[in-house]
This record gives C-alpha cells, sequence and structure tokens, in this order.
C-alpha cells in the first residue's frame, strides 16, 4: 500500500491538471508522418486536447480500407512534433487506428482526426482514400471521427484554410457530442481562407474515373502500367460535395460503413421471388 | 478490302457462335490465381459466359479497396485453366479489375464474379475484404457484380456447396438482368450442399472486431505486432447474414458504395443550426 506515500509526492502542476479533462484526440494520416497535412492538423488542435499521432511511416495514399494480416507490424516512437507523442507504424492507415487504440493509448480516445490528406476525398474518392478508411475504422471501433483533405496535392499547400476548418469542426464534434459511429468526411477547397464561404453539409457526388492505364515498356522489353484516370462528374445535384467544392464551400459528408443497399434488399426480395 | 475473301474461309464453328451470344464474365479473387477458390468459381460457370480470369498473382486478403498509385502493375498472360483466358496480375483486386476493363477486355463485361474467397466476409468483414473490393469496384464501373466466400479458410475446403449456389446466383443475375450498379455480398456456410436450405437476402449485421495483436520480440530484440482479433456480433436480427449463415441459409446482402449517412446527414442538419 502507498496511500500514505501519496500524499506526500509533489503537487502535480497544473498543466497535468488541466490535461486530465482534455479530451484525448488519435491522429493519423495517409501521407505519412513526415507529410506537411498532418503536421498542419496537429498544430490546428493541439491544444484542444491531449493529442496523440500514430501514422504510416511512408506514404499509405489509395490503401482503401486495407489491413496488414500475413506480416507483422512495426511501432517506432518519434519525435517529429515537439511536446506531441507520436509514433510512426509499419502498416496502412487502418493499421494504425487498430495499434494505437490497442497497443499505444490502451483505451478509445475521444475523437480520431486524418489528414489533412493532400488532394481530394470527395465523392466517390472516399471508398479508395486511406485518409477516410482510418476515420471510418474509429467508427467501426466506437471513436467519432473525422477526415480533412484539401484540394492541393501539392507539398507546399496552403493550408491556412484546411487549419481554420479543421479546428472549428473538431471543436463542433466535441461540443455537439455526436454519436460514437459519427464519420465525416472533410473537403477544403484550395483556396485562401478569405474566399471559404464556410461549412456545408452535403451528400456523396455519383462521380467515377474512366480509367487510362498508360502502357511503357522496361529496359528489358516487358510491358508494364501506370494507372492514370480521368474524373467523371455525373451528378448535377446542388447537394453534393462536389457541388459545394465547386462553389468555395467547405464539404461535410457524414459516412456510413453499413454498406446494406436498403432500396436495392426491397427490389431484389420482390424480383427473385418471382 | 477482304470482303470476297472473306467468303471463302472456313465456316465459323458453331461453338464460337453461340460464344458470341454468350455473355463475357470477368472473373478475379484476392487469394490469388492458384487458390482453389477461383478454380472452383471457374468451372462452377464456365459453360455459362465468354470466361476471361484476371486475378492476383499472390494473397491479397484484407486489401480492401486499395488501388496502386506509386508503382507500376505487371499483368502476364497465364495457363492456369484450359481452354480459359487467363492473367495474372501484380496489383490489388480492385487494380485487376480496373485493368482488366481497360487493357484485358476493352470493354465492360456483362458481370464480373469475385471469389469464391476461403474465409467468411459477412457482416463487417465487407468493408476489409478484397474479394468484395473487387465487385464494388466493379459495380461503380457499371458491372453488375458478386462476390462470393465460403465460410471455411482450409485450402482443402470443400466447395461443392459454394459451386452450386454460385452458379445458381450467376444464372438468376443474368436472367433478372440487375441493374449496372449492382453487388451481391454473398456467403456460403461451410457445409455440405445437403444441408444448405437455399438462398436468404439480408442486411449486413452490426459487429466487429476486437483486436488483440500479439506482441512479440525479433532475434534483434526488437518489437513487432501480429494482428488477431475476436469476432463479435452485437446483431441479434433474424435478417441479418450472420444469423442466415448460423442457420445454414446462403446470405446474399446487395451492397452500396454511396457512403452517404443520410439519416445522420438530417440530424446533423439539426443539430449544427443551433
Amino acid at each position: 500500500m502507498r496511500t500514505k506515500k501519496s500524499n506526500t509526492r509533489p503537487k502535480t502542476p497544473t498543466a497535468r491538471v488541466v490535461e486530465k479533462n482534455k479530451p484525448v484526440i488519435l491522429i493519423t494520416n495517409d501521407d505519412g508522418i513526415s507529410a506537411p497535412g498532418i503536421r498542419n492538423l496537429m498544430e490546428a488542435i493541439k491544444d484542444i486536447g491531449k493529442i496523440v499521432v500514430v501514422a504510416p511511416d511512408k506514404p499509405q495514399s489509395g490503401m482503401g480500407h486495407a489491413i496488414t494480416i500475413g506480416e507483422p507490424l512495426r511501432l517506432h516512437k518519434t519525435h517529429h512534433f515537439e511536446g506531441i507523442e507520436s509514433y510512426s507504424c509499419s502498416g496502412t492507415p487502418v493499421d494504425c487506428v487498430k495499434l494505437a487504440v490497442d497497443k499505444v493509448l490502451h483505451r478509445k480516445p475521444d475523437l480520431c482526426v486524418s489528414g489533412i490528406n493532400h488532394g481530394a476525398n470527395h465523392s466517390i474518392n472516399v471508398i479508395y482514400s486511406g485518409t477516410m478508411s482510418a476515420a471510418v475504422e474509429a467508427a467501426i471501433e466506437d471513436i467519432p471521427s473525422a477526415g480533412f483533405s484539401l484540394l492541393d496535392f501539392s507539398i507546399e499547400a496552403d493550408f491556412s484554410g484546411a487549419r481554420y476548418f479543421a479546428r472549428q469542426i473538431v471543436e463542433l464534434m466535441l461540443k455537439t457530442k455526436l454519436g460514437k459511429h459519427t464519420v465525416l468526411n472533410v473537403n477544403i477547397p484550395a483556396q485562401p481562407l478569405e474566399l471559404l464561404k464556410g461549412i456545408k453539409l452535403c451528400r456523396q457526388a455519383y462521380a467515377k474515373y474512366q480509367e487510362n492505364y498508360v502502357q511503357r515498356n522496361d529496359p528489358h522489353g516487358r510491358q508494364y502500367y501506370w494507372l492514370t484516370g480521368e474524373f467523371q462528374n455525373f451528378d448535377k445535384g446542388k447537394d453534393t460535395d462536389v457541388w459545394a467544392l465547386a462553389n468555395n464551400y467547405v464539404s461535410v459528408v457524414p459516412v456510413q460503413y453499413d454498406l446494406t443497399h436498403t432500396t436495392y434488399l426491397k427490389q431484389l426480395k420482390a424480383t427473385w421471388k418471382k
């Protein structure tokens, strides 16, 4: 028993007392722990909660909801961000969330935020996106979450608008105590902050890519293929994320992971009964 | 002009004439082109259509909707299946579908089928599954599709029940001309055919995994982690895939890729307005 001894220990510093009441926020991304986007996200919200970063040790764009099954994972403590506990992980963004909960935090954080992604994750991109899959994984594990993406691939991108709105949305999420399965897909136009008109709640636009693989020969004369494709938006609705972004709004789409197509389920029950 | 000459060429064999009217069916999977499951799927439906196989050259389980962006893809013609055009691809299941449409078929097939997966893809597994993500990718590209999974991981698994129902469902899909965005998630219990009670149209059960990473040290004393986890079903509904499978039904869940959480979108509009 150490009860008595604990009475004589040095007073807990005030900062730690405050920190104990702060929400625990897990940050991850898919561009890797060295990407400017994740630093900007961390900087934007670091005073709001107790921040822990667990992010891939290399770029993991387009990894979707991939998990690492057939090989082990590595997790290394890093010193990327001064004063912030951070780890790099050899796996996918979804692996990062799973490992963070089980082996780093040993608890569920109050919120998980992913990004800020370098590039758009609106419309059908949500399904290929490692950034968004990390957020979806958090929600599966009862952790409200949001993925943030800036419509600018450049390493030199201006994150000021994205930072402003990421902070606003994180504050809103904590304040309004959204359900534990909440996932928000947030995209920010590549515009200076002063041109951004605000947040718009949207649905996912119906769009896709028209693939066009570039075919080349290697120095040994063997063919290989590079994925390229043209984005095609078939959706003229003004309630979509694509419309909102084109009109300088920050788009927010609540995302679900129950993939049952309920309308189609009813139709199929009628059709196949015949 | 070769018009005249063509009149004198040998008569087109009847088989080819028939084949011209047959539907073109693309087969892929996530266990790799050498897995017994894909051979069983091919065998089950090979007389129904003109079959083309494009499948990963190695196991790709748990790859979700990952695509290969940062490196090129290889595609090799193989002779795995006698009399069937087949290719192995260095990428993910989703890459296989994209490359098949753009560079192998040069058209959209009439149907895409994925599997037969070695192991369950019911409930939340749909989101991690390479098998199902290939099927979803096809539907995004306007190709009706289905993913088939047998609840048996064994390389020696008995596919007779799975083969029977895969064929039945493929015939049903072609006959009832389902919409081009149809994706069916089909799971088959690991039971002898005579014990299977038939097809049940279901919704995705609400379930998840409780992660529990196994922590080990490598020979150099450095830690690594293996993903393990316990499946947890929170859903007692009798209209779910988990219930159907436990009761020896083949579960069929229609799947969507519009991830907008419409109910939550309405709630959020009300909450955030305040």
